[in-house]
């Protein structure tokens, strides 16, 4: 808790939200649909559709700082279910919705920022969390691989479209979609087998890092091993490691490489 | 067989080279290792390690015109194989070959022209195998995902990556890699069925029409229908229809829109 007043975490899934309790006290925003395994010093539940609701719940329990933690799917919205201040809100949301996810994020960080709430990202809680630049674990990656799939996530990253992309022998073999970078690894797994190539990962050209930061976990390194990849590219303080240590326990036991580019 | 010289199809995987000879006699290509059922009025057995020898099979049956026809993959070559003449052309071809598909496929042309044989498309022989602007099957796509899918192939065309992408519900779903449009749709139908989206093909901005040229038939729509897709938009002119009658009556068993757009 900060001088001037407690912090919440916007619980989504995944560890993020447990990693960030583990090194500070904070108060846990709960949506409702939402699996929250995270315990904070106090859980504030929420509904989408009940935006004032969190906003005067937030200021009653005196928080002036929130970053969201974990995946969250865009929800189905109940309309008859929506507070005076999610319905006045609606026509902007929807504006921001049809822009991408990008656009809506920021705009839903807006929403919190213009009452006086700073938004902040699981970096800046926990820095330990993010690469600097160079070897974190294993033999360097085939450059050409590497920036054949860094070509694409460049190209790409406009669009709204991938933080993920695999190449291997100089060829493209998979590009993430919306369906994420598990599913893109089964694919490469199951097409493209022992190619021997990398995943690059990366935010995506000028995306706000306090949102959708790209992750990758012991899981992703065991998926990697599985497609047959040499090993991991990710961007320097831009990519979480969830967490450090159980990433490169796993890049031990599978044998994956990972680096931190600029 | 023009007034100038015999005609030659380099035959490759599929049923294009026998829709190209139902048309017009032509002497067939057939490179060792590429199951050739079409039969010419006379086959030239081919080597990839032996262009010299290719090259003077073809002026010897006066062959002044060639059409690549199907798909063919980079071969494995055998270097002690190579005739003189391939072996003075590789390192020429290495450097095509490491700037990509088209590139190489480019080389490999200007390498017959150089020799006086004149390098024509598929759909020059039969224009009847390529769409002109319009509906071909069914209702109107949704447009925003078509909007999507192709902003995705424009972005990725500079990378020589990518002649297919899937978009559904406004979303990026599937972007086609090195292995097809049919591990593609594969991929959609496991990861992200009942989307109602659209397959976008197009041929890469610039491409070259004369090789690789991108191509659906009957069993493209029957994935389409399977990955629960509600149409395909394809690149009048630019795309092959393999062959026209077998692709409108999969669309009308399939119920799989299908049209062609400038």
């Amino acid at each position: 808790m900060s001088g001037v007043g407690a912090r919440a975490i916007i619980a989504g899934r995944g560890v993020l939200p447990d990693l960030l309790l583990q090194k500070a006290p904070a108060r846990v925003v709960a949506f409702d649909g939402i699996a929250v395994e995270a315990e904070g010093t106090g859980v504030i539940p929420a509904r989408f559709e009940r935006l004032g609701a969190l906003f005067d719940d937030l200021a009653a329990a005196g928080v002036t700082e929130i970053c969201f933690a974990g995946a969250m799917s865009r929800p189905a919205l109940d309309p008859t279910a929506l507070d005076d201040v999610t319905r006045a809100l609606m026509p902007r949301l929807m504006q921001a919705m049809a822009q991408g996810d990008d656009a809506l994020l920021r705009d839903i960080a807006a929403l919190f920022e213009e009452r006086g709430v700073a938004v902040i990202g699981a970096h800046d809680l926990r820095p330990d969390l993010v690469a600097d630049v160079g070897c974190l674990a294993g033999e360097p990656l085939p450059e050409a691989d590497v920036a054949r799939a860094r070509a694409v996530l460049d190209a790409l990253g406009p669009l709204d479209v991938g933080q993920g992309a695999v190449a291997g022998r100089g060829q493209v073999l998979g590009i993430e979609t919306l369906q994420g970078t598990d599913a893109m690894l089964d694919f490469v797994a199951r097409t493209a087998p022992g190619s021997g190539g990398v995943l690059v990962k990366r935010p995506k050209p000028g995306q706000d890092l306090r949102f959708d930061m790209p992750a990758i976990g012991p899981d992703t390194l065991r998926a990697v091993a599985a497609a047959g990849l040499k090993g991991i590219e990710i961007a320097a303080g831009g990519v979480l490691l969830l967490d450090r240590e159980a990433v490169l326990s796993a890049c031990a036991e599978s044998g994956v490489a990972l680096w931190a580019s600029p």
